[in-house]
């Protein structure tokens, strides 16, 4: 850490801030330039993480040198993490598109997309129970059935699902049900949430927060690991800019980004960034040649009747086609989907 | 509602979505221009506001009318609605004043605080018992013990006590213990928590999301009113942009927009919002004289000591300047403080 | 156009807007709800775009039927644009690659950049002899000299050159020399320079401004088609957002909806987008996957030396190494490059 | 400046950079911390300011101890610069109030409203004769009949006129008829109207650009001052963000800022920032409050004529209403209006 003093600090200010850091067991380094006086802090990371330096009289600021995670980093942990939902393995060589319906909405809908969507190459269905909706007055999700629904066209199709968990006293539930708990970019920092999916087993798809920093979602990560479950896949899914032509942003330099940071994979969600289903097929493409080990992509067989998100769904022969086009570009840069 | 449809748009397109509409029992009124067909549709505004006609074949796109929000509205109740903290009034014409620390740390700092800030004219403690921490590796506070030094310091000083509620699963004890319930800015599109304390009757404080509309905001004290519960104070504490000098941009114009829109009293935080003690005085008055119906403000008497936040508190002493020139602002525009 | 009134909107306000709307040559169609009164405005799309209704007593909102350009519109002319640059063809099938160093810095660096790059496959050479440097302290570039240097690398190489014109007053001299005017992020919205190439007949390459909507940049670009300069070719360079990771944040999702709106081709440029060069072969992947017309790519061989933007500048074997991965990408997605 | 090495950083590269540091006449000073290796360096500040070393190899990231600006800084020159315009003192004690039309539309209006804002208290008469326009259908200003009816209300009412350059052609124009030349948000970062502006010995209003952080602002500042004119008055006008009920977000919180960093004045355009008159009370009276030392409000008398964002426009009557108002707040954080 570096502290660098303002440029009319005291000497007994210099001297109260040097006193502090060696008490706290930091080993105080003071470099004197000729515009200011700064001081290097050198110990334990874990103490560096945590002090706030900076409220000390004749601190013009304090500039971190590590990161503020650790269990996410590559610096912690240099191979890739595979994250495996039922043998379908996430972070390998495998592109991995889950795609449904945003909502559940009934048995036969669910059934008939999720047949739709393996055959067109999905490997995992997405669909929620348990919807978190901007308005009070939308459809909020079947709940519990929903679940029940997921878990029989699992039974007949193979697809393991992945579902999203709004509700902390849900978890039991939606942990027994779901091979993968999607945790929504509105509860990205809910992080009672966040420490209850560190103390499962099952795998985490972590969306990130409209307005978060990649530095912000690793950190949300790292409440995961910490808590014990490494098994965290992060998710794109757009971020909030002054642009309305999109719902979102999709931010795609963060899937180099994170590859550089974090051991992690990483999957893109274009249809919540987009809003749109056109734009859907452009963005998913772009995602793939950038990177991404992933795709989660909603797909709705009538989407003048969706309960939630129709026009940013695909139909099933859209999807399909795109998927044939999904697989050139993951060839194209030496990989398979 | 207002469909516009594409230049290309066909008669058998236009006769599908009249059908539709009028299928959701809402009446089609249909208007040729030169360049665009549009379909005014025209019902019970409770229909209207959930059909998603967007995505019928030969839209180009669907113009909202009316707001997405209904109780929260000025239109729904004119009247300014005052919210009443065991006496004290929110909303009224008197600009009312929380303040203590950010995170309840120990009882004696705790209450040596609360006595410093009644003396310069706060009138509501604040106080975290549960903290929303960005890093698993920070302070997390001190749960159950700290509500309990907040009733102590209470029941001692006679401020009535503000404090967040986290996990839906503390919300009994947070309810027994607190006068007025804080939704954190991370929360506030946690719609499970936003419906459990719209059960409640205790008075909620609903932090903007950093990266929420007004119109997000709204709908998320929707939320809340839905349930039954309108003691709502609104509270804008800064909203996420690129600039990097504050930790996040307060925005003060939110002010006269929401006194137009509607009808709930609105305070500010100027402490999360600028990040640095430095910044809150000038904010703080900025915010008065814009017309905010009271003002949240971290204080410490050991900002080098605090455990949370310390950079952004302001010094006793300073917050009791400060409160002076709160006032004069307050009678320059005819309120009182 | 629809007017929208306030629900207490009087007969007398509504009668005074509607006269108006008559006084100016349109029709007005109003149309009564149970909530609000509405009114269309039909007639010229010419006259309807300036029309500034919103300031008349009553009215709630103004919603535009109609895009605020003409021109640039893809209902105004739907075919492709193709740019034609000595021979090169931008916004055909062929993805166009234009690489060199950010800045003109002496002629040998300049002639050996450019033979890499056009070894590499790069078929425009790019160079600034001009440079918009946020500190004034910065290189603020060769000038006239810069252009001759380019001029005599084109003769040597054979490669179109394109370059940044800043002040209006270099026009003629850029224009005799450059076979690309580049308009730069920071001057997209310098609307007497945009007048001006809108007068010349050279190829313009118009970069989005870092807070720059897609339609105010279809706006700057209706500029130059207005003033008679149809050889406009659009740049995505990044947009200014929260996320501190990159320098600007690439809006990919500008590709498929500039595709959309407009006739224009779209080309992206990574390398000021993502601030490090790290990032460029994966940005500039997605963008070729997601269907731009070509990429703007920096290249220096020696950045340790570099004047301006080393940090972003790829070394040409990287760069080489690169245009191969983008060949297999464009031939999975049917295109050359 | 401080150089933070990669862990994996070798010897060797850590050789390289520190013989490159001392080659630039620098003293690096190597600090060896458990997790990274960090190189402060030490020298001249001019030297500092502009050397990118943060593309050697081994390096991960650059931090910059000084600021970029140098003769805008309030370490430069501590105390306050007050900016004479025809003997009306700007970033004294005095709060000046411009105001006037956005556009000047005729010589009758100009001076109907001219008069309006006198008797209403403001000092300065603002008004464009060139006017920057997103859209080419705009009303694009008077020119040089602007600048001359500009001239005579100045002669018939005394008050000095402000008005915006565009075009680096007409400087000596603008600059023989203004008394305050206005640099417009978009032209925030034209450096080479900057550098002609700063040899000029005319006051200057720079404006801040949309998507402009401080930093970027007072660079732009520093092309002036660094060309000879120290006469420059920052302006806040609002920046960009994804809140859509104002045009942009006002930005208040930089007044404290920008009086910490720099000896500049700065006021406040609350008219374009909000886009909306309703909203220009609370925010002018916020600024004074925050600390502005003047405000920019735009007046016209018949808003439903103005050729040029007329919602924006404040009524006369309003606008004296409002300044009576603005004077209690002056008062009462004591200064005078």
């Amino acid at each position: 850490m570096i502290i660098v003093l303002k440029p009319d600090a005291t000497e007994s200010q210099l001297k109260h801030i040097v006193s502090k850091v060696k008490s706290l067991g930091l080993k105080p380094m003071i470099s004197r330039g000729l515009e200011r006086t700064i001081i290097g802090v050198i110990g334990e990371e874990d103490l560096l993480r945590v002090q706030p330096l900076d409220v000390f009289p004749g601190v013009e600021k304090v500039m971190p040198v590590l990161a503020p995670y650790k269990l996410v980093s590559r610096e912690f942990k240099p191979a890739d993490t595979v994250v495996d939902i039922n043998g379908i393995k996430v972070g390998g060589n495998r592109v991995v598109v889950m795609a449904g319906p945003c909502a559940v909405e009934n048995f036969d809908l669910l059934y008939s997309i999720a047949r739709s969507v393996k055959k067109g190459g999905a490997v995992i269905l997405r669909g929620g129970a348990f919807k978190p909706r901007t308005s009070p007055y939308s459809f909020q999700g079947l709940g519990e059935e929903g679940l029940k629904f997921l878990v029989e066209v699992r039974k007949r199709t193979g697809l393991p699902i992945a579902t999203e968990l709004m509700d902390i006293r849900d978890l039991d539930m939606v942990e027994r049900h779901a091979d993968v708990i999607q945790i929504g970019a509105r509860n990205m920092q809910n992080f009672d949430l966040l420490k209850e999916v560190g103390r499962s087993k099952k795998p985490v798809l972590l969306k990130r927060g409209m307005a978060s920093t990649i530095k912000d979602w690793l950190l949300s990560a790292e409440y995961i690991l910490q808590n014990g479950n490494f098994n965290v896949i992060l998710c794109e899914r757009g971020i909030r800019t002054f642009e309305t032509e999109t719902r979102f942003t999709q931010d795609l330099s963060c899937i180099p980004i994170i590859k550089s940071l974090s051991h992690l994979p990483i999957v893109v969600d274009p249809s919540h960034a987009a809003g749109r289903w056109g734009l859907v097929p452009s963005m998913a493409k772009a995602a793939v040649a950038a990177g991404a080990d992933g795709l989660l992509i909603e797909v709705h067989s009538k989407p003048e009747e969706a309960l939630c998100d129709g026009p940013q769904a695909m139909l099933p022969e859209k999807f399909s086609k795109l998927m044939q086009e999904l697989r050139r570009i993951a060839r194209a840069i030496g990989r398979e989907l």
